[in-house]
């Protein structure tokens, strides 16, 4: 057994309909990617994954669904307009652009020391860059213009006019959508704290260096609970949602040795946060962020009262006493995820006989296809086709007639469907169907009426 | 029984949870609007509802999901950077601003006239409205400016420099992302025509004047179908998909009356189409455009062939024949699908006590809820709470101990759940639930095991 690259993984994404280059019949359009048809079903099921067990069986949570479009007014509330910049600098003799703060993580991470530069101002980067003699990176000199700050926001106008009133932004985050909804959804569910909102949609940021696949893109797609506490219960919450994320990743075959909770130190923390763990997944390009868990304090509430003039406050029906919530938000980037599983997933196996074959261990939940329905001979389209069409109320199932069976089986392997059912000519007979597992490569027959609630089992998590 | 005013639906939903006005605290943001517990979970419903019939039972169709980012040169090819404009002009008494076309269609309308303006000039239009003596609106002035053309496409700046070599457009529809991707996902799927490719995603569009609640906003949702096929049976395949949404649409519950197919009359057609049918359903303001079903020939595919220089043919696998398919578009608004399934469901009735209740006579498949559990005592909370969790594996349930049974029947039928289970002291003894049913009324006693399976028939389409 050996790992993918990310050389690889892109490939076999591209080549099996998983993830295309966006655009691509124009070249693309800097780090867009599009979704194929397996790509599609895997990044959906992660989806409906986190939902099942964050929103469905939670008897905490409800979801929600916010506009990407919002009043302006909540990105001063939620400090995006002020403060949500990357440090821009170019090299003078080069012209290349750099993020300053990457420069200088870059140069402790040659020295093999991990650095946190989030919080430093221009004049420390600066001074830093300086006194160490940081080079450029593209073509050697030590000469860079002044930091100035970009902001991260896509901006877009509204209406006819081009001004700056009907300037509005692509939301960076989805958060923002929960917070201003937060009396509207106690309101109507008559929720007592705690409760929490969960959402899942798409946000937007002009990301001066995207890259590493999906990993890092501009347009990307978050799961984000926004979870509403009583002031001083709140770390015992972050630590039992902490544990929720915890067991949702393990519970869908996600392996212990590919991710790590790291913990922020004190002097790490944003100065509202009470505390704030990482959840990294180890990329073949190394650890990089999944979740982020934070104790969010009432910061947010607070922010959009104070700009909104609205009572953001919860009134506690049994002492009638009232108060901000404070907020534990576990925040999750879908296609992070999704890549996360898939490299998780991928592995090259040495079989027995000495072949080789390229398989995606993923969860039954997770795959595209449940199962895939391979008549041994054209002859047996008729009775494959009807067994396909019992199956697919149920769940994705593919189809394939073409090839040697053992071809078959290996495309499949690929894509991870976890059941391949052969149709013979004794399925004709007996209505029974021989099923092959994905991963031990073992058959078993089955009737054909038993064959959804097989399968259904296995998707259970 | 009498039917909901478009007020009545809008403060409904508002009050329910279902649809709550976007950046409320902000005092809103033109007309857009957040889905709330109970709305994004309908509407993920009719989503996984077209999926499932149009994507995952479907032997022909396979699923995709591209970025609404795409290279600019998309739209250049699309026709859109050309072409997609509103005709604008205003007032010069008032300052209002108005649509030209809208402002013609009106003034054949009011006298009881049907018009199709689609097409004209802006020479032809202004002649018309001077000829007409077409009035402002607002002020009964009949003094405009002349027309201009106004770009409905979103524009943004990516990367750091804002000039139009960074700009690009949020896309104004979802089915440009298909037809780009028409090679890649031949390739890897390796389908043979006819096959189609569905795509369900968010779309922006620059309305002058958004309105009717959810039906036309500047954001939207959309469920798109490029069915390629072979040139010449282009009409028998239009007329496959215009049977196929129809039966869509009844086998979830759409009555008859409240939805027409309006064929297009030959010169009201695009000039690039053979046959146009547009899927019209009767909202409280009236007829709207649900479905825009169009043989859309080889326009696309021709289109992005000549502007990208990539062959966009497809190579017959028996023939060894290569051609560009001709395309059949189902194209759904997944937004104004959903008030229309809302609509079509909400009901006042006037029950046999006197008592009058509102219900969402939704079909189960649609409904927010599957189920709610309802404790006729606090005393049994352990128990219901048991119940509610065992169902909430399965599908989205309810949970209420608030207030009296009747009201909480009322609240249940108010947001359409079709079945509300009531835990009785017998319950503890016999694990046996009473199940009441939202459209009937009638009451059936149930083992508890037997709840998911009687539940899930239900929701069958």
């Amino acid at each position: 057994m050996s790992a993918f690259t990310m050389n690889e993984i892109v490939s076999l994404a591209k080549m099996r309909g998983i993830v295309f280059p966006g655009s691509e019949i124009y070249d693309g359009l800097a780090n867009s990617w599009d979704y194929g048809p397996i790509g599609v079903e895997m990044k959906n099921n992660v989806k409906r994954a986190w939902w099942k067990k964050f929103v469905q069986e939670s008897p905490y949570n409800v979801g929600l669904d916010a506009a990407i479009l919002m009043n302006p007014k909540t990105w001063v509330a939620s400090g995006h307009v002020g403060g949500f910049n990357d440090p821009l600098m170019d090299c003078k003799s080069c012209k290349t652009r750099f993020r300053a703060d990457k420069l200088i993580e870059d140069y402790f991470h040659a020295k093999g020391e991990e650095a946190v530069v989030d919080g430093w101002s221009n004049e420390k980067m600066m001074d830093f860059i300086r006194e160490n003699h940081i080079k450029c990176p593209e073509c050697g000199a030590e000469d860079f213009t002044d930091i100035r700050q970009f902001n991260l926001m896509f901006k877009t106008f509204q209406g006819v006019t081009e001004d700056s009133s009907s300037e509005i932004y692509l939301r960076p985050e989805t958060a923002q959508g929960i917070f201003v909804n937060f009396k509207n959804v106690q309101r109507t569910t008559r929720k007592k704290i705690p409760f929490g909102i969960g959402q899942i949609g798409k946000s937007f940021r002009n990301e001066i260096t995207p890259g590493n696949f999906i990993f890092r893109t501009r347009e990307f797609e978050q799961m984000e609970l926004e979870f509403f506490c009583e002031p001083g219960t709140d770390l015992e919450w972050f630590t039992y949602w902490k544990d929720f994320c915890r067991n949702w990743l393990f519970s869908l075959g996600m392996k212990e040795e590919n991710v790590r909770f790291r913990d922020h130190e004190k002097e790490e923390l944003s100065h509202y946060s009470n505390a704030t763990t990482d959840v990294e997944f180890l990329f073949p390009f190394g650890w990089g962020e999944l979740w982020g868990i934070a104790d969010r304090t009432d910061f947010d509430l607070t922010q959009h009262q104070n700009v909104s003039g609205k009572d953001m406050q919860y009134q506690d029906p049994v002492t009638n006493e009232k108060y901000l919530p404070y907020v534990i938000e576990p925040s999750l980037g879908a296609d992070r995820m999704f890549l996360a599983f898939l490299c998780n997933a991928m592995e090259k196996e040495t079989l027995e006989n000495g072949e080789e074959r390229n398989v995606m261990k993923i969860h039954p939940a997770l795959s595209a296809y449940k199962a895939a329905v391979l008549p041994l001979s054209k002859k047996l389209s008729e009775k494959a086709t009807e067994v396909y069409a019992q199956l697919a109320k149920h769940f994705m199932v593919d189809y394939d007639e073409a090839g040697s069976i053992g071809k078959r089986y290996r495309r499949q392997d690929e894509i991870g469907t976890p059941i391949c059912i052969t149709v013979d000519f004794d399925t004709q007979e007996d209505n029974a169907v021989t099923l092959r597992d994905r991963d031990t490569m073992e058959q078993v027959r089955l009737p054909i009426d038993e064959v959804v609630g097989y399968i259904e089992k296995k998707m259970d998590f």
